[in-house]
Parts: structure tokens; C-alpha cells; sequence
């Protein structure tokens, strides 16, 4: 059985925050005439994803599953509806919003579908405040947040206050690339963003982590990183490098960044089995979980497909399977 | 005999460019006082660098290659004299002078140094027209450029000129990281940006000359890029399949992505076997060349040392070690 970590959820009906800061820049769902089951996500006016009954009925996505052998989802907003970009006191009402959907959405069926909620990030201490409500309220087992929250790397010590919450009631964080940098950088059309933007922000995501002291100051963090942590498998050496050669790194970062790296989880959706073995080897079999990023455009289908082709035992490739989202997420049931 | 295809070179003095627009913001030698052999490369009156003989002196490189059994180093300016914020004319002429420099320093001994020069690129018509001095007048085998030029990537249209020419004249062009992006991104001490931003910066150069269609519209380019492209072995699983995925991307780029990074040359400089290993399985033995990043304090010692601990036969070692850069050079001598 395939645990999917990486999957997304928005709605039928988005929230309604009209009339709040922002004004139309918050996301809306709106009827895409002529094609059943599909939504248009309006935001600023423009169609920003035509989206399907994937992201919001339990039915379809039971059915995928069970056509792709998938097990459990868990379930995480789609990234854009994160909404750090508005007044906190809004993005605190519309997670609640959100976070209510999601846990109507896997109390329905909570032997396939975990939830991850969101927080209004751009202010730690009032996302902090949230966590219980996440956790108690909501049933939640984390928290999915970007990579970046307005420009700030994730690993900065603004979020220190977050970071405490989330570590003190032992619940997860999903981070997601989000709002890549660098498509001044990029030649060539804007969904390239997507595909060259993305594994960039993971890689700068965990090396803030790494040379932030995120993970050295809360040493009982559950992180887990999207696509495989992107880029980061092929900066670490250098990283590594650089903390060897360097006092001055070694004085910010008692241990050398790789064995930072090690207490991150990481998802397998790379894309390649060369690149998952690579990243395996490199952070270790116990560090990787099945993510699809269902149900967009991109997504791995039959998610764990490459399995067979990994270089490790079956019980390690049952690990990847299921046993290390068991463990991760806490669910010894 | 190893061929060491990346190291750099700084002349006793650098060309005195006072009173040209930039002011102090051209690279100046000072006397680093009481430290013999040494010298402060000073910019806007900062120490940019401290640096010794091994930037200028043949005797003290060959001595080095001797007792890490090098045979023959590969010198470009260290990136930061590329000088691409100035007015162009005055690039140019610091250019010139950077050039014979680094011709004379090759020429006394050209069976251990063959040379690669420096163009002003933020005029692409200007740097197009130096190719032919650089070539002829002064032995150059090609010349070495930044990831970005002011920001713009490398693979923009605007380069174009320079590209077709280079190719006409069938030199070659290393691509180095430069001024890395993402500074704002990175938590932590200003070094950092070097471990952090240059892989970054490689990979975003060499997908820049992918999705910009420079690899497409000139097939004969002999490209090879830093620090083994940097994180962009790690980038490609995802472009490919996105490739894959979206007829817009195929509409720009005729062919897979991974089919225009195998047409590219990487050095090895990226710190670890298992790494080097991952990246010459994604782009094949034959486009690998060594490199040690010479003589900077993050260098490569004994480069090449890591050669029996890749996965390929003897001969493909021997290339890796010194035929495919004889080959990419164009010495058959």
C-alpha cells in the first residue's frame, strides 16, 4: 500500500473574501462553463488554473487511487492559496476556512486521506497560536508552508516563534516551493517558472535550514520538502566543501551541512530513477516517502512505479513505500 | 597528464583604468604589506581578495601542477575582472590588456598553459568583433563568460552575435558563475553566496541556452560550464518532463531538454565521487573534463584523484583525465 504525501486540495468553493485587502487578488473558484466537473481558480481576473472534481471529491480521488494503487493521501492546499501576501488577520480567517474543508474532507474517509493545514505565516508568532487549533480542532497531522514567505527564506529566524510551536506539539511541516526567484533569469515562456524555479527554491529553502540553525536550535522537527528538495542533492557537496575549508562556516554550523540534511525528509517526485537512487544514497533510504503532486498537470502517475529499480532491499523499498510516512506522520495504528 | 580546465589567473598588476567611469570600482593590485608574494586585489577601495604568486607566477603554478601532477592548466581571468558593469569601450580596453597578459603568460611555456580571454559581453556586437584578436593575435582557445551579463542570463537572444561568431571561429566558451543570484534568499554570512549562488547560477546559465534555443540555433558552439554545471544535473529530470508533458515547451525546443545539456561540457569540480558519478551518467564520460577552480582557497587539490572511483572503464578515464579537453580544444598536436 502506497502512502502518497504530496497531494493537493482546493475546494469546490473557495472562501469568500470579498470586499477584504487585496480585493481581487484573493483566489476564487468560478464555473467553467461547457465542462463538467472542472473550475476555472480566478485570481486578479485571470484564469491563474482550470482545476478538476480531483481537487475536491473524495469519489474521483478514491477512484485514482485505487486505479494507481495508492493507499492514503495526504492531502495539503494547493500553494497559491497560501495567501501570506494579504493582511494576516484575513489569511488567518481564510486557513480556517480552509483547514475546516480539508478536515470535513478526510473525516469522511480517514482511512485514506491525511490532512496538512495552512497558517498565516507572514506573522510566526499568530501562525504559531494557530498550530492547536490545526492539531485538536481540525484532527491535521502538519502544516504546509513555502519555501519562501513573501521573499523571506523559510529558514530565517523571524519564523523561530513557528518553528517552536510546530516542534512543541510534534506535528509536521510539509515545505513546498512557492513564488520561485529568478524569472528575470529565465529565457523562454512563464511556465518554465514552474520547471526551473521550483527545485531551485527547494534547494534554497533547505540550506536555509541548514545555515540559518533552524535545525540545530529545534532539534525535533518533522520536516519533510518537496520534489526530492530539488536542487539541493547537487549543492550539498559544495556546501560541504565550503564548511570543510571554511572556520568561519564552521562557527555558524557546528555540523557539517549534509548531516543537517539528513533530519529533513524529503519526497521522491524527481522523475528519475538515476536522481532518486542519487539523492537515496545521499541522505539515506529512511529519509525519502512517495509524492505524486496529484492532481496537477505534472504529477507522477502510479506514483512508486520506479520502485523495483531502486538499490536497496524490499524492506527498505517497503519503507519508501508506506513505513516511513507511518513513522513520520505518527500513525502507529 | 591531467588537463586541468579550470583555474584562474590575476597579472602582478592589473591594468590601471583610474579616471574611467566606475571610478574605484575597477579591480586595482595592492601590496599585501608583510606578506611576501602576495597581493590585496582591492575594489571600491574593499579588499575583494587576497591573493599570491600562483595567480601570476609560471614558476610557482608549475611547481604546484608538478606535485599534484597536472600537465597542462587551462587560465581564465578570475571571473570577477570580467568587468561587464563598466562602460563598454573601457571593458574592452581592460580586456586587451588582460588578454596580452595572459598571452605572454602562456606563450613562455605552451606545453603547461593554454589560455582562454575575456570580452566586453554587455555589447555583444563589440565582443563579437574582439573574437578574432583574441584568436589570432593572441593564441587565446576561447574565452570565458559569465552565467549572466548584468543579470541577463547568458542564454538570451541578445548574446546572439557573440554566439554566432564564436561558433564561425570555433573557439570555445567556458561559462563561469557570476554574481550570483539570490543573495536575499540565502540566511547567513556573505560567503555563503559562493557555495549557495554558483551552483544555482550554472544550472540557471545552462537552461538559459536550453529553453533560449542558443544550443538549437548554434549546433556547433563547444560550450563547457563550471562546477559541473552546478545544480543543473538535478534541474533536468524535472524540464525533461515537463517536456514531456506540455506541447508549449516541445513548440519552443524541438528536442528534449537532456539532448541539448549532453551537447555541453562540464568540469568535475563538484567535490564528491558519488556526485560526479550521477552527472557523468546523465551527460555521458564524454563530456566531462577536469577542473580545480586553481588557485582559490575552495580549489580542487590534486584534482582528479577521485578518477578510480568512477563507473567506467580505464579509457574512459584517460579521457575524462585529459583526450576530451585535448579533443574540445582543438589541439591534436
Amino acid at each position: 500500500m502506497i502512502i502518497d504525501v504530496h497531494t493537493h486540495f482546493v475546494p469546490e468553493s473557495l472562501p469568500a473574501m470579498a470586499g477584504r485587502l487585496g480585493g481581487d487578488r484573493w483566489p476564487v473558484t468560478k464555473c467553467a462553463c461547457g465542462q463538467a466537473k472542472h473550475k476555472h481558480v480566478m485570481i486578479s481576473g485571470e484564469n491563474f488554473r482550470t482545476i478538476t472534481d480531483q481537487c475536491w471529491s473524495p469519489k474521483r480521488r478514491i477512484k485514482d487511487m485505487d486505479d494507481e494503487n495508492v493507499g492514503i493521501q495526504v492531502l495539503s492546499p494547493m500553494p497559491e492559496l497560501l495567501s501570506y501576501w494579504f493582511n494576516a488577520e484575513d489569511t488567518l480567517e481564510f486557513s480556517r476556512q480552509i483547514n475546516f474543508q480539508l478536515s470535513e474532507f478526510i473525516k469522511a474517509s480517514p482511512d485514506r486521506f491525511w490532512g496538512l493545514g495552512m497558517v498565516p505565516l507572514q506573522d510566526p508568532e499568530m501562525a504559531a497560536k494557530e498550530i492547536k487549533r490545526l492539531k485538536y480542532d481540525f484532527g491535521l497531522l502538519g502544516v504546509e508552508v513555502g519555501t519562501n514567505i513573501n521573499g523571506r527564506s523559510i529558514g530565517d529566524p523571524f519564523f523561530d516563534p513557528f518553528f517552536a510551536e510546530v516542534e512543541a506539539e510534534g506535528i509536521s511541516v510539509f515545505i513546498h516551493a512557492l513564488h520561485p526567484l529568478g524569472n528575470d533569469r529565465i529565457v523562454g515562456p512563464n511556465f518554465l517558472s514552474a520547471l526551473i524555479g521550483f527545485p531551485t527554491e527547494n534547494a534554497l529553502a533547505v540550506s536555509s535550514l541548514i545555515t540559518g540553525g533552524v535545525l540545530e536550535k529545534f532539534p525535533n522537527l518533522k520536516i519533510f520538502v518537496s520534489h526530492g528538495g530539488g536542487t539541493i542533492s547537487t549543492m550539498l557537496p559544495r556546501l560541504n566543501n565550503g564548511w570543510e575549508m571554511m572556520e568561519d562556516f564552521k562557527k555558524i554550523c557546528p555540523q557539517p551541512p549534509i548531516e543537517y540534511a539528513k533530519k529533513i525528509f524529503y519526497d521522491t517526485l524527481v522523475y528519475d530513477v538515476h536522481t532518486l537512487n542519487y539523492l537515496m544514497d545521499l541522505v539515506g533510504p529512511s529519509q525519502l516517502m512517495i509524492g505524486s503532486d496529484y492532481p496537477f498537470v505534472i504529477r507522477e502517475k502510479f506514483p512508486g512505479h520506479w520502485l523495483d529499480a531502486l538499490n536497496i532491499n524490499q524492506e527498505l523499498k517497503d519503507n519508501i513505500k508506506s513505513h516511513n510516512a507511518i513513522k513520520f506522520f505518527g500513525k502507529f495504528s
